[in-house]
């Protein structure tokens, strides 16, 4: 880009819904997806939820014509499920899974087995360097007794910290995904405020599209209606959030949103509604501050809310820790108990011998629990240290904003 | 600093070796390392092997006169084991754990519990900023049939990495540690290749300590001498290694090393020694280069190598896979073969009915089979993902190095 001149760059982010096997009509809605993306031909696509390398290699074949460069992040059981393609060259690329995900025993929410990510790949256009992110946080099963916020705040926490610390010779940073998280909820301030990342939604010029910008909305055939009753319009939870670094100004000149069905299609695309972005991209005059751009005051306030709902799960865990320890410790005491009875009928010195079905049946079942108790126990204790040094990383943040002039 | 005048800075570097009920003479060599950490007053001191999280509080009690600065890193079940204490204020800290780090189910050789991991504090001292990363990659048990080579180069790969991607801002980069491999090995090439840090052992205008700078060597108490049979000096694989970005200039003035016995004591600091550097960094009138310092067509040569490396984990952990999988399903099949001729005795069509015992144990039998070898078989899957996400970052990184002019 010389002189004044301005860049326009157009962004697609979708939550894909694409997963083997339980997903409705996946491979009809990827074909769609791809035909789209070949027919607008979009600069960025940022993508979640294509869970299937097999869909991924489908779509970078289909779109290789438009969109020569691609990368998938696999990480996890199942991967990532995020990938990116681009008409411009990826010059790098790098993988942070956050810290905590969940829980593996919580089979039916599945989050764990994702390994849960955010990929950055690193794009030069017209001689400006894009850092660009896309993540995927843990999904939110209960909005009343959220038992998930803790994790989703340390993933909050670390895609900051990530994006902070990578993003330093950047000229402009792009994050898309889907947060699970509303526009006030703290993680999203934290996230904004830590990064002074702005919301394309929120800058846009033109907006058109699900009102409010909701990308879960009850005008989906996918979504369940159910959830979604305290909200009639839908929510908010899928973003394009950037800024600029430097010596660059970022505005956003229009957001759109898919509304349901796909244009003349009778299924919309997934069970998300798509977000795109038309950003124009300019070089100033005068170098962009580097420091944070919300008030610090109110960041603090932030951060310490933040800080206390780590401090919620942490208590949580803690007490988990040491229930799945002690059940650990009953379930060898009851083998113990045994072995000491089978030595003493071995040893002439008991009555009657035990009958040998449910004895064994009763090793058996203190052996599993003793496997199963232990390995929830160390489960936890990994859980427990990531919260304390979440917690103890916000207690330095706060620490660094309040000593600031 | 201001104009010409050159900044000296003191680092000391070393892995503590101190597992609770494990390592010998653990308090009291922990008190030894406090003692003359607060004689000589180094400027950043990098730890590994802290692993009791009351030993680091201890440190930071005794230490806060001198050095007020400290950063624990947690992770994994046990802890990552690293901490950093600093005369100057951290700015701001970030870590990164390694997607690899060897098998649960080796518990004699337990790396999988350390979540071993690369820390980083950011620390400004007379308005430089260093980004200062402290590792400890996993061990090496046998070198001439290394299980443990491919984990350890995708380690030494996402060190290299997060390197790159987080120094960008920095003015200086220092990283300590205990890399486990000697100073010729692939991973050593491809970490310095890649991020272009210079070994201070190499660079130091004067030396003292262990000869070719070793760290584990024959003359410490604690080392097993079996191990170094084949190296009678010893082996050198803790190292302090640094860059400057930007318009700076690091100089090793001295490197030193202890030998064995503390200094008038008659036990070492740990079965590591410890690796300390005096650097001068200056401001200089041309900025350095900040493109990669190893010649390229050497670096290519270095990035295949690890590649093939990396290919032949990733076909070992296919087989796992695969053969984890069969075991899995086997055992399924037996347990469905059990409930078929459990429900073919109920129906009355079978002969006599099976010997209790025996039914229920080899059923129990079946599903431990069953559970282990799932566990096993998502582990597996998760270890070729990650194997084959390196793999394709390091086919991106060929990529480009071979395309640059």
């Amino acid at each position: 880009m010389e002189g004044d001149s301005t860049l326009q760059l157009r962004v697609f982010d979708l939550n894909c819904w694409a997963i083997r096997y339980l997903s409705k009509r996946r491979q009809e809605r990827m074909r769609l997806i791809g035909d789209v993306l070949l027919q607008e031909c979009f600069d960025l696509i940022l993508l979640q939820e294509v869970w299937s390398e097999q869909d991924y290699s489908d779509l970078k074949v289909k779109l290789g014509g438009c969109y020569p460069f691609s990368h998938y992040f696999r990480s996890g059981v199942i991967g990532s499920g995020l990938c990116v393609f681009s008409r411009f060259t990826i010059l790098d690329t790098l993988l942070y899974q956050y810290s905590l995900n969940g829980y593996p025993y919580m089979l039916q929410h599945g989050d764990w087995f994702c390994g849960k990510s955010v990929g950055l790949v690193i794009v030069k256009i017209s001689g400006i360097i894009f850092n660009v992110y896309v993540t995927h946080l843990h999904a939110e099963y209960c909005r009343e007794k959220d038992a998930y916020l803790p994790h989703r705040l340390v993933q909050a926490w670390e895609l900051a910290q990530f994006i902070r610390h990578t993003s330093k010779a950047a000229d402009v940073v792009l994050l898309g995904g889907d947060l699970n998280m509303h526009p006030d909820d703290v993680g999203i301030r934290l996230l904004r405020g830590w990064t002074g990342l702005q919301d394309a939604f929120a800058e846009a010029k033109h907006f058109e599209g699900c009102k409010d910008g909701c990308t879960l909305i009850p005008n989906n055939c996918f979504t369940i209606k159910t959830e979604l009753l305290p909200f009639p319009l839908g929510i908010r939870i899928d973003y394009i959030l950037y800024k600029a670094i430097s010596s660059f100004m970022v505005k956003c000149e229009e957001l759109k949103t898919t509304t349901g069905s796909a244009p003349g299609r009778d299924i919309p695309f997934s069970d998300h509604e798509a977000v795109m972005a038309t950003l124009h991209i300019r070089r100033q005059r005068e170098a962009a501050s580097a420091t944070l751009s919300t008030a610090e005051p109110a960041l603090v306030d932030v951060v310490t809310e933040a800080r206390t709902e780590v401090g919620v799960g942490l208590r949580a865990a803690q007490r988990q820790r040491y229930s799945t320890g002690r059940l650990a410790v009953l379930a060898l005491l009851l083998l113990l108990l045994q072995a000491v009875a089978v030595l003493g009928t071995l040893a002439g010195l008991g009555g009657q011998p035990f009958p040998k079905l449910s004895f064994s049946l009763l090793a058996f079942l203190a052996v599993a629990i003793l496997l199963l108790a232990t390995g929830l126990h160390l489960f936890h204790t990994i859980e427990v240290k990531m919260l304390q040094g979440t917690e103890e990383q916000m207690r330095m943040a706060l620490r660094v904003l309040q000593e600031q002039p």
